[in-house]
């Protein structure tokens, strides 16, 4: 079991996009109880003091840009389906729903640092370390891992606590961002945290 | 009067912190009836079909740095004073109130574009105008102005729209946004438009 | 054959991190002769007035930060080995090299557009569409094109100028990129532009 | 005399645009001896290990926005007059001249952290406050003092080591910067190292 010397004061966790809309395209995220996972992992942040941040998607179809292939291709279609209802589409699934004041950073385009306040917010706790979980794995969460290590954070990432579109596109994530992060477990985190 | 070559498709107004807080801390705002005349910037606005957005001081105290003297020894003593109804300071004045699915950009930090959308809202619309009216002249308008010329936005000041928190301040403030900006007023925007 | 919709004046080539340090990392590079069809690509848009704008590591062991894991096991450990000549790790390799006054940007971690003044080039020049090359697909080429995916930019990625430190991780790469950009060949961009 | 709290490991200097054509234009630098002010700084800085960052402007004609005012009308017609030596114009004055290895952030706009690695370099070292000198006080120091509050750092503005192309402008700019900053001088900063 890795040491992932965690201070409490300094160590955020980012719960990222576990929304109805990418949950339910994820086969992995029922498979392997990852929803369960991430709860024992909010479940513990909040028992040691640890600050916890939601980060979802929002839907603003007016700031959809027409080069936006992601937007035009995947997320629009999704959520402008006919009889479609976006704010239950956009629902936080209740295994991580957000409790009290914890924050929640609502992210125009993928990458949850892209025109936000996040570093912000980070920055102004003094935060060093951010705990990685979401769906999708290979979306969301490598786009935060990417960020969050280009911007010298210290970058740990909770696999279980990850889901992906496909077995192989986590495999190749997780592998790619072994060179940008740690990974660890929920278990990992329980022990250490 | 200037031609200000407006395109209305690719120009947005930015209504920024015209707010009861802001508001009452400028004799200015009152004395030259600057409401009205962004009142009258925005109507002609809608009218034409030009971009309006929002922009507001997002009160998150629990991201206030110790580091940022300006929330420490501004924002913070006016907005946590003993009996103050934070809601109400906040509230934007009347005659600016947004109408219908106006954006709302909601700011962190002084600069509007500093941990916000509102980069990414402009790009997405291929907005490349932007015309600048709030509260201080000196704070707010100035720190938009500058960062977006540094954006390679062209700037737009309306001086009439604008109250600073003394003359001395307003004075200095336009000479020096007349360097990025083109300064202007409502009435040259009424024309223009 | 795809069409590209090539605007020439509105079109940039970004060729990245085609440097002999990840070049010799990359068997791929070889086997697939990447380096002749980015210099096809580089001659054509030579020809056709497009803007080729270079990106490469910029190596300042001042600045890397302890927190930093890509840095601290990845980048540092190649360039700082005993007997290693930097400058030679790091010279852009013969088919790609800059000529005349092409701009070159230096970055100093992953992502091209961090802490660097490409957003801003790109910008004032009225780039909407960025073509990407480079080493290693999974690395530099994918975080340009998550980066310029939210940033609204259009995308389009060239296979065949793009190499990997495995065919795996080049394979998943294109498959997650597929969601955020236009794939395309050598060929296709000879014949649209 | 204030104290001004300084931790060496967590401190820069920010030496901006002391060069020859901003210089030239600001009678107050050689009036009140801004040079060896800003000298006696850097010496200091220098004995007692705190970092030194340089930043200056940096000049490519070629990715100058049209719609950008301040280079349309400040920057290009000083720089690209005929018969003037870009070179010259752009060198570092004597008194503040680079040493070593001192880094050098080369920005293609206004404010410091637009567009360059300058908040990379500071995050990456965990510094926390900045110590802001430089030509001119209206332009890139407050662009600076503006940028570095909303990001949180604690920021020094020493005020016999800038200079302004305006006595009023000097002095209005330092009562925004007030706001943002702790006003210091050289001698305060020579006690407190």
């Amino acid at each position: 079991m890795p040491n992932l010397n965690l201070d409490r004061a300094e160590t955020a966790i980012l719960s990222m996009d576990i929304q109805k809309a990418p949950v339910r395209r994820s086969a992995m995220f029922r498979e392997r109880n990852v929803g369960q996972a991430a709860k024992s992992v909010l479940d513990a942040a909040r028992k040691a003091g640890v600050l916890i941040v939601h980060v979802v998607i929002d839907y603003q179809p007016a700031f959809f840009s027409p080069k936006n292939k992601f937007l035009q291709k995947v997320r629009i279609p999704i959520l402008s389906a006919p009889g479609v209802d976006v704010g239950e589409l956009l629902e936080i699934v209740d295994e991580v729903k957000p409790m009290g004041d914890e924050p929640i950073i609502r992210k125009p385009r993928m990458n949850p640092f892209f025109g936000t306040a996040l570093d912000s917010m980070l920055r102004s706790r003094d935060i060093d370390t951010v705990v990685l979980m979401g769906v999708a794995t290979e979306f969301v969460v490598e786009a935060a891992a990417r960020h969050a290590a280009d911007a010298d954070f210290r970058v740990i990432v909770l696999e279980d606590c990850c889901a992906a579109f496909s077995d192989d596109a986590h495999r190749v994530s997780l592998h790619i961002m072994d060179h940008l992060a740690t990974l660890a477990t929920s278990a990992d985190f329980l022990e250490n945290v």
